[in-house]
């Protein structure tokens, strides 16, 4: 099955906060469940949730009690603006909103066919998200060589996506055309991204793997143990500055200090030329909780009255970025330049 | 009490697998004992481990059943390989088991007197590493700026010593002596000591902090939201690169990349002249169930059948240090020449 997904008249997601453990799939039948679903991350990755949020909107127009259009497009914004605050630094998000609410501008007819209409256009804009994410995973495979061990930040596969995935896509892709890979997983603090789905997906497609601590990476770059650093990206701002799960800064920095080319892989729907830098970029910080809750053999480990931080993003600067892998090419620096020409090709 | 003290014919320590749960303390009445708690990490960091295995000697010079002084000394000899094994990468632990053995060996009356010798040196050892430590942290404190933000990794505070600690003993001195601080604590994956450890430490002292997943350093330096980045050291090679617990690359390269000091703090017993540079320093790496035995909620996070990787420790190059701190003062670069002089000063 997809991550996101459509069913009668209902969205269902697989619950990503259960796996490994269970692989349970919740079913929304409102804009305003879609919303709490990505504010919970029952729903993650940047692409996943442009979706989530482009069915959300299918929801809410079935929702709505509108009996005129315009009174129907005017509800749609109402939803889409609940489900753009869901989280804030994903483009992808507000993107798809924008598609969707855009064409209910566009459309001429009655309410019940535009309810048809936001739905079909959901519709597409998942399968496009997998056509999408296909071709980023065929370019970026064509990056690795046969042997390279690949170390890996958060999840950016399937789970993260309508299917296939941004980086985690390339590397599968890579494996599928034949080349051997091996993938250090790295487990992604708070959350546990890595660990918890990086790890699942990877024993689905049979892809040998170890998971390391996210202080590990350093080690791995510097004894020559890794030849390739992949991840996907959140939003990527005009001059080339990369919003990715937090964490991605300090790997991309020990991959620099070992000559070791790092690639953002990302679908065009994430690159905001709106943005001149990585400083515009608002930065989610999700609650302290996150942090403190983990156990280790059923007892905390932090203090009873500790404190936290849980910024969810970070910036990595364009400087340590060797590449950018987008659906339409591989983008090479300067990105300040190339970007745009990609993004209007 | 102190993190290693001997009481009546017995070894006590606080047993740090347990903190912050719990308070307790194991005692230990042989020299095989030690170097288990030492290998289980029931005592950390590396001025703990050099006190506990001198005591361990303490321990093994009881044990012996020699009746003459040459044959003691060879038994001490064999537990003295015992306890050095136990840990590879702490410069400590050889450097406290060589200053007794060679006490021992130039020691000329009976075993009897040998045996409360070697104590008596164990006990000098402990108290010295008190002193040692206050030296540092008082040279350290001078570092620190009213009101800076700190971070800091893994635990290298009176846990980590028999008391007052390195780096967490420059920040304890530094508040002590009235200047505002707050500590950004690092996590420590996987064994969690700064979660675990620090944060214990620095909710006694009062001293304000809030704990970060170990990826998340390189957002506040980014941010100027840290103006000092501060650890420990398990060997310092003649060059000035730093072993010390995994991670402390990473963050010392987010701090470079953002012009903020970076300072190691340690004992001159921890400087190991005989290496000429951090790639001759043995790296433990150790089971991979401490990765993958996190839990949240009381269920695993990790795939069941997961592998993981657990090297203990990486090398920050001497290139990203600001300073080394010392109890016989503070070295700045080029450490190759500097070093030298404060070891035979």
């Amino acid at each position: 099955m997809r991550t996101v997904q459509w069913d009668r008249g209902q969205l269902q997601l697989i619950d990503q906060r259960r796996l490994p453990a269970r692989l349970e799939v919740v079913s929304l039948s409102s804009s305003g469940q879609v919303a709490q679903a990505i504010r919970e991350m029952v729903v993650r990755g940047a692409p996943a949730i442009g979706a989530a949020a482009a069915f959300g909107l299918a929801l809410a127009a079935f929702e709505s009690r509108a009996t005129t259009t315009e009174a129907l497009v005017g509800d749609l914004e109402d939803a889409a603006a609940v489900l753009n605050k869901a989280r804030p630094t994903a483009r992808n998000l507000s993107w798809a909103t924008r598609t969707i609410l855009d064409a209910a501008r566009d459309f001429s007819g009655a309410p019940a066919a535009l309810r048809d209409h936001v739905l079909a256009g959901a519709q597409r804009l998942a399968d496009r998200d997998v056509e999408t994410n296909r071709q980023m995973a065929t370019l970026g495979a064509t990056l690795i060589a046969d042997g390279d061990t690949i170390i890996h930040h958060c999840n950016t596969g399937a789970l993260a996506a309508v299917d296939w995935g941004t980086a985690l896509g390339a590397i599968r892709m890579a494996h599928e055309v034949g080349k051997r890979v091996h993938v250090l997983v790295d487990e992604t603090r708070p959350r546990l991204q890595g660990a918890r789905l990086t790890a699942w997906e990877l024993d689905i497609y049979g892809i040998p793997y170890e998971i390391i601590c996210d202080d590990m990476s350093g080690y791995f770059l510097s004894r020559g143990l890794a030849q390739k650093v992949m991840f996907g990206a959140d939003r990527v701002a005009a001059n080339g500055d990369v919003a990715n799960k937090i964490g991605t800064y300090m790997l991309a920095l020990a991959a620099k200090d070992n000559d070791i080319p790092v690639y953002a892989v990302v679908p065009t729907s994430t690159i905001d030329l709106s943005l001149q830098d990585g400083t515009q970029i608002p930065i989610e910080e999700r609650d302290p909780a996150e942090v403190l809750e983990i156990q280790v053999r059923g007892e905390s480990v932090m203090p009873a009255d500790a404190r936290a931080r849980n910024p969810a993003f970070d910036v990595t600067p364009h400087r340590l970025l060797s590449a950018i892998v987008t659906e339409m090419g591989i983008i090479q620096p300067p990105f300040r330049s190339n970007l745009p020409r990609i993004m209007v090709a």
